[in-house]
């Protein structure tokens, strides 16, 4: 599979997104200084500088009150109505200080926090926090600084939640208090292209827009040779790593300790493979209409396929003489990225998957021929083509060898599927396998929802869009409907790549010229994809909804008006 | 896995079906002369008779003509009306006779045939024929010798889609000639277990009562350790191996010929592994209430779970020398059934399926620690876990690397699915893949279709049934409804084994206590699986309508009656 950037970047380079932003802006000072740190990816050199990452380790430890931002640089204008009454004084609640407040930071007394002016006694939601035991870090204080570590939380649904469990308020002299000394740990975060649509921006969640993603095969790392459009999922900051001290650490049962510099990477032999990475959490928007699901609201954009370089996992780990007969049957990574208590993301795979050659797990330092960018995980990360993006760990600093999968909160009590009738009352999480292999999804990009169209000439309506599958499943067919599934078009696959059934890591692109019916002012396109084991999208996000939103592989459903020619 | 055939046995015994049949019939000569070989399976010694196989062969070397049957012998009542009417004399036509008719055997002079009375131009169908090329071994003959090879002619809406070709009638005095010196192929079939339920008989297809089939984890070889009902798929008749001359042969490219007799092979290294096998048409008949398809009506209980023993493919193809980066790309096997024309049954996998340890593809010589009956493939058959039925050639005979996939018809132009909107008229076989994989599917087994069922104590309604998928890709969940979706049950494993979830080639016994709304007389349960992929089916057959009727796994939906208790 050859590389053809440029011509994807000249591509892209006519697209009304890029042209507009690039055109439109003034990049600020600290913007020019990210952009020179972009274009002059991180080096032994120019890395000497502040390690923001032992700093804020050292802060984290302290735990609880450490990571306190400043109330009055809230944006409180992105945020909705409800933000903005939540958390504000109450006249007719009694009135607490922060001492008696603190006093609450358990089960057997209670577990209560601070929100701006109010004070909440959550001691019954903790048992179905989404994020688990992490919630006990504010118990006795403000959740302030952790919603800005994970600032999902600042979800109008969320707040309003909270609200329910409203006791009293904030001693009025205090609130400052509570919230005091802030230390802004995604401060050094990369600039990223204006483009893409964040979901979140701490830490930065963010898509590309469909029509923009399905113009190429490989999709750009780089538009206008700076920024990326390949979606961008961070769970903690992004942390800035320094060569000088980098290294892998590969440890586990029936193993020797072992570390590697990228340098002793890049010295073994070097492997390249094209493959798609999908958030376990695509298409969750389109879910969340049927019932409201807990996490990002994303598009249907938050898939990316590029080419992968660097060391094959199965090799090193032969070499260090581990075997599938051996001891130990899960391959845990651990990344550089971790949460104000200390604990890194992580994430686990099965070892047969680590070991297969024909499972091409990768230890992946370049991205369509460049260095990886700090949003994608640099130096190195984890590629673990035909399995969920939440495995595929970024910054690796760490890979053990263990009898049991990894014990961290994503992989145990985040990124599973679940029945529609299970509620946050009525979940348990160790009822579910960790998603691995992800189902086969499609997608129209092309037009975009609510979007007016000009037929073709011959009366029919282009349509474009992607389609995948996990596994190295191929995609063998995408049919598309405008009538309600009573006829269905095939679509012709415009890029698909050459990789043989089994280990057809990347997405397959699509178009189709679809027979409208005379006279329609408005169709509802529906997409649906087959891939090689015949399996193919369920109809409606009804019965596969869930309490995580995720899995969201349904038809793609797409209203469009048409425009007459005259 | 531990065999419990005793208790399986024991407990089928108990069944309506097994009793009603073992006490209510007496056995015919014939029958007792085949219910021995049966309890003694055959050897060198027993199998020294006539052997039919090379006798066919000869005569199918005839070609056209040869397999011709009593036209008294067809037992009319079976089949329906349309089947009466058809083929008759009809005044007002023209007639031909025998020699007339042989001169229309090419499309350049048109393509004749005759039925019963009926004369045919089926010129224009010849290039829509599901069957191929081999429709025209009757041109310019009588088509009931192939109709008696290939049963599923003898369905109402073949018949009067051929009477839509109708030209004139046969000289009355030359239908007797037409059809003499009747053979039967099929004349030295075994016995079959009367609780099967055959969809055809000559070939002979069947399966078991869906209820019957959830009651044992490991489908049973034998009921009172005489009959099968694990399903039969047989595409011919069935061989009579003589095992003293019986021999496997290997060749290809890239590796020298050998040979093995059974013997050979049983003194290489056994392995035992538990699998299911489904056929690609399963539930075939669900689909066929949307829109006619062709093929058999076969229910949901064409699969079986067995426990297969034999000797590993990749074993022996890497004792040969076959590597997956040397030539090759594919391994084809033969049977040693064969159709009129001579051809082979055939089909074949990629060859990394076939070279992967973990890919447990099996020449098995006993299911369930017998050694294979007739109608599963004595002596010797080939199971491919994880893939469609057609791929696990029975009666082996030759194994061949290849750098093409098999050419026979089941390969090129049978078992691949279609989009709804392609018809016999748009098909192009060349467009789809072969069925390797099949995807996710469930059926409940118990309650049928229309029973009328008391609830349990607690008011819930008891509901069994399997689960599957393909690709040795665990089932994880299966959720039941009996509110249309609104809410759903998750169902319990009662059996699963113990195989890993990349290598679980085993379905999954399930069953659930489902709650029913009051005052209800009736319900409709749907139930649907996930697999470990989080793969899970379509919601309706419309959607996933294909003209071959195969891959049918949209939720499973049976209304039953609900019986107040007093």
């Amino acid at each position: 599979m050859p590389l053809s950037l440029n011509s994807s970047i000249k591509a892209i380079l006519r697209t009304k997104f890029s042209i507009e932003y690039t055109c439109a802006r003034t990049l600020s000072g600290n913007e020019v200084h990210n952009l020179k740190r972009i274009l002059n990816p991180p080096t032994n050199d120019n890395l000497k500088e502040r390690n923001y990452l032992k700093y804020a380790a050292g802060l984290s430890g302290l735990c609880l009150g450490l990571f306190l931002y400043k109330h009055k640089d809230l944006k409180r204008n992105v945020y909705a109505a409800e933000v903005e009454t939540a958390g504000r004084a109450i006249p007719t609640l009694p009135t607490y200080n922060i001492s008696e407040v603190s006093k609450h930071s358990s089960k057997e007394v209670g577990i209560w926090v601070i929100y701006k002016e109010g004070v909440y006694d959550i001691s019954e939601f903790v048992d179905k926090h989404p994020g688990g035991d992490k919630i006990m870090m504010a118990a006795g204080g403000s959740v302030e600084p952790f919603w800005m570590i994970y600032g999902v939380h600042k979800d109008p649904h969320i707040v309003s939640m909270l609200e329910q469990y409203r006791i009293g308020n904030l001693d009025s002299t205090e609130v400052e208090k509570s919230i005091e000394n802030v230390f802004d740990p995604y401060h050094n975060d990369p600039l990223r292209h204006p483009a893409l649509r964040p979901c979140s921006t701490k830490p930065y969640n963010a898509e590309p827009p469909p029509d923009l993603l399905v113009d190429s095969y490989i999709t750009p790392q780089y538009i206008i040779v700076i920024f990326h459009i390949f979606y961008v999922r961070n769970h903690l900051p992004v942390p800035e790593v320094d060569l000088e001290n980098y290294e892998l650490e590969i440890s586990g049962v029936g193993i020797k300790n072992r570390t590697f510099t990228l340098e002793d990477l890049k010295n073994l032999p070097k492997h390249s493979f094209t493959a798609s990475i999908q958030c376990a959490g695509n298409r969750r928007s389109e879910m969340s209409k049927i019932k409201p699901v807990k996490g990002l609201e994303w598009g249907p954009a938050v898939i990316g396929n590029a080419v992968w370089s660097g060391v094959r996992l199965s090799d090193l780990l032969t070499d260090l003489g581990v075997t599938e007969n051996g001891e130990g049957k899960h391959v845990q990574f651990e990344g550089l990225d971790y949460d104000p208590s200390g604990s890194y993301y992580g994430s686990s795979i099965p070892l047969y998957k680590a070991l297969d050659k024909r499972g091409d797990v990768l230890l992946a330092y370049e991205m369509n021929g460049q260095p990886l960018s700090r949003d994608h995980g640099f130096p190195l990360r984890v590629v673990v083509p035909g399995v969920v993006g939440a495995r595929n760990v970024k910054w690796l600093s760490k890979i053990i060898i263990s009898e049991e999968e990894s014990s961290s909160h994503w992989q145990q009590n985040d990124y599973k599927g679940f029945c529609p009738s299970v509620d946050w009352d009525t979940v348990d999480f160790s009822k579910a396998p960790a998603i691995q292999e992800l189902p086969v999804i499609s997608a129209i990009c092309n037009p975009l929802p609510g979007q007016t169209i000009h037929l073709n000439s011959d009366g029919k309506l282009p349509v474009k869009g992607y389609a995948w599958s996990g596994g190295g499943r191929k995609i063998v067919r995408v049919d598309l409907s405008v009538d309600g599934g009573k006829t269905w078009s095939v679509a012709e696959f415009t890029d698909q790549g050459e990789a043989e059934h089994s280990r057809h890591w990347s997405w397959t692109l699509w178009q189709a010229d679809i027979p409208v019916p005379p006279e329609s002012d408005s169709v509802e396109i529906w997409a649906k994809a087959v891939d090689s084991s015949y399996n193919t999208q369920p109809e409606s996000f009804s019965n596969i909804w869930n309490l995580r939103g995720v899995l969201g592989n349904a038809y793609h459903r797409v209203k469009v008006n048409i425009k007459k020619r005259k």
